[in-house]
Order: structure tokens, then sequence, then C-alpha cells
């Protein structure tokens, strides 16, 4: 485990709300963040499928640990969602975010969340946003 | 209280990630929604804020409301969300939802997330979003 | 006229690509900005509507002035655009820009598009974004 | 030329806008669209910058293109843009918009602005948006 990645697991585990809902930091390194969650019934909505609310989270929370990634301590700016099936009967929810351009004081990045259902990995959603480093 | 709100609570209380989260429908009536949010603990992040996730769960969801309350059952397509300023020692929070414009099958709608604090009501964040009829 | 909206429309005047289209700036004032355009055929797409992409130029250069109302010189970082309705028929196009939160670097702006026809106006557009100080 | 590259030209010079902004369709497949566009003194803004207004349309005209190369004839619902960097000295833009995901109905597409510089490419915007079938 690089210390990158030691250090971003120490954060997320002061995150009260993460640790609550019970997100994983898999990946941390230079550019790229992974962040993945076991489905657990308490994150569904009516339906039965994982609520966008948590999609969100875990777009938000994957955009800014890969803009943190490049910029240090860092705060996020903002963030769209696009919702592209969904999330139902998933195992686990996985969510990749890389840099897509960055200066000295923000980064826009991208994110993609997947479910995956029996081995099986499909795209749920789909973020873009401005991370900014904290004064 | 009108049959829409009882409604809108009943659904609301079938979302166990809402329940989770504590979330109240305080108005859903034709085009617009209120949700409100205590603060607790398990919803900040490492620096004692409420965590950018929460926020952007509490967009969502009152979006979806704002654009359900004129198009019946619905799926949200899609939103953004710019974060205005942290949600540090906020006893509540306050999401307003409005549709801005609407056809048969989607709605474009606004909401404002405020903090309450010691009786005082702050913008902390904006989003925008997409919320469409389901089939 | 103010000297605010006299240096708007200099600025306005120096940008071949609005001189192009023919944007007018009749508000600019601390925390607002009102653009208007006047449709003329070339600006239109292959339905007779205007080009979505005009819509996209006009908010996003009225969120700009906006944001440079109360941040001086001023870039877009971003902003997102929701289309409502088609703009056909409109003789004018008026975008109301207004800023929702601001702090030393930078300004989140809402801007709607109406179209005007026949002495009646609608929204058309629906946009939101972040203008932030030029360093 | 595939069929419909030459339906999609034949289109994009139904669009007077997109003929006086000088675009040209490269691309056109399924699931993916590219148009370029010579940078000329017209597309500029204050600074020699092309226009935001102008990236934004082309980021606007590429992901319609690619969600209509799956899914017929469309409207733009919405769309959302990050500038990354100035566009100076650019001699051509290139956008490129692909498929993300899609349903029957609509179609979520990312878009690439990059500009050219003697031989060079750089990321100049990144976009994300909803294409959803004409009716």
């Amino acid at each position: 485990m690089t210390d990158l990645l030691a250090y971003g697991r120490e954060v997320l585990a002061l995150q009260p709300f993460s640790a609550m809902i019970g997100a994983q930091l898999d990946v941390f390194e230079a550019g790229t963040a992974q962040l993945t969650l076991p489905v657990k019934p308490e994150l569904l909505q009516q339906d039965g499928f994982v609520h966008g609310g948590v999609l969100a989270y875990l777009a938000d929370n994957c955009l800014t640990y890969a803009g943190g990634s490049v910029l240090g301590k860092v705060l996020t700016s903002e963030f769209k969602i696009n919702y592209i099936r969904p999330a139902h009967s998933a195992q686990r929810l996985v969510a990749v975010a890389t840099v897509v351009g960055s200066g000295k004081t923000q980064a826009v990045c991208r994110c993609d969340v997947f479910l995956e259902r029996d081995g099986e990995r499909k795209l749920c959603a789909a973020a873009q946003g401005t991370i900014r480093k904290a004064d």
C-alpha cells in the first residue's frame, strides 16, 4: 500500500458519513481514485434500487479524491451527475475518477460509477466536476 | 396536511436511505417541495462540515419531489450542484426545490440548500436538474 | 448609464464573436446582468429554431457578466444549461443572470434565457455556473 | 464517406449558425462524432482567446451528433461544460463526443474539445450532457 493510499484511507475513516455508508478507498494515485461500496438495504430507495443520493455521494467523494491526488487538501466546487441505469440487484458499486485537466488551484475530473452484479460490471452513472485547492 | 404531502411522506418513509439520513418532507405541492434534515454527527466529514454527499443527496431528492409534483411517478435524469459555503455548525439543512419548466415527460427544476444556525439561514448549495416521468 | 454598464459595453464591443452574433448588454449592476439578442436568420438551426449553441453562448456570457459584476476581471470555470423549449419564431432572446453566492475568488450564478415573441416572454433555457476571478 | 456521415453533413449545412461559424463534421458513426472548427478572428473574445460560447456551441453540437448517431432525430436536453485552458493562438478546435450510455429515448454523452496549435493538441474543455429522441 502506498503512503498516499494509506493517507487517503485515514481521511475516509475520519468521515463519519462515509463510515456510515461503508465506502472503501481502493485506489488513490496521482490523477485517479477508486471507491467501492458494498450495497446494503439501508442504501436503497422505495423501488429497491440504490438511492440516487448514494450514487451522488460516491461520485462526489471519488471526484474529490481524484482532484486531491494532484492538488493536496481540496474542496469540491461543483459536479454534475447523469444517471444511466437504475442500480438494482447490485452487490457492489465501484466509482472510478480521473483528472482530465488541472492547474495550480483546480482540477476538472470525471467519474464513472459502475454496479457489479454476479461478476458483471455496468455503468450506472457518469459525473464530472471541479475540485479546488483549499486555501 | 394535503393528500399529496401525505403521499410524499409515505414514499419518503419507504426509502431506507432517507430514513437512515433522517430527511423530512415539509412541503409537497404542485411545482415545489421542501425537505429538511436535522444535522447529526454521522452526516459530517473530516473537518466537521456536513458531507458534500449529504447536500447532494438532499438536492437530488428535493429536485425529484419537485418534478414528481407535476409529473407523477418519476426518475431523476441528472443534476448539478454548486457548493457555496461549507455547512459547519449547522443545526438543520433545508432544501427548497421548484419546477422552472415542464412538459409532458420531463421537468427542469432548481433547488437551494440552506443551512440553519442559531435561527439564521444561509445558502450553502445551489442545484439544477432534469426529472422525467417513469415509463 | 452607469460607469459599470458603459465599461461592460466596451468589453462586449471588444468581443468579435459577440459583435458577430449581435448581443447587447442592457443591465450590468452589482450581482446581475442582462444581455439581449435580436434573432436573425444566421442564428438558427435546421428546424428554424435558434441554435442551442446560441442559447449556450448567451447563458455563458451573461453568467460571466454577472460574476464579473462582483469579482472584477473574471474567467468562466464551468456552467450547465437545460433547454426548456425550442426558441422558434422568437424576435429576441433575453438572458438575465444573477449571483446566488460569492466569495473572494469565485461566484456561483444562475441565468434564465427567455424568448420574446409578439410581446410575450417565455423561458427557453436555465443555466447555472461558476465564475472565478482572473489571476 | 458513409451514408451516415453524408447525412450528418447535410444537416450541418442546413444549420445557418454552424455555417456562419464554419464547423465541419469529420466523423459521424454509431456512438461517436467529431466536429472541427478552423479558428478565425470573428470567433474570439476580448483577450484573443476563442470565445467560451464558441466552445460551448461546439460541445453542444458534437454531443447532439453523438446522441443522434444512436437515436436518430434528437434534441439536446442539457449539458455542462468545464473550461480547462484558454484557447489562445489555436489554429483549429476539434471536438470529439462519445455515447457513454443510452436507452430507447435518451443518450448520455461526453465530449472533449481540443485546441490545435502548431501540430500539438491540448484539451481545452470537457462536456457531458443528455440527448433525447425527438417525438
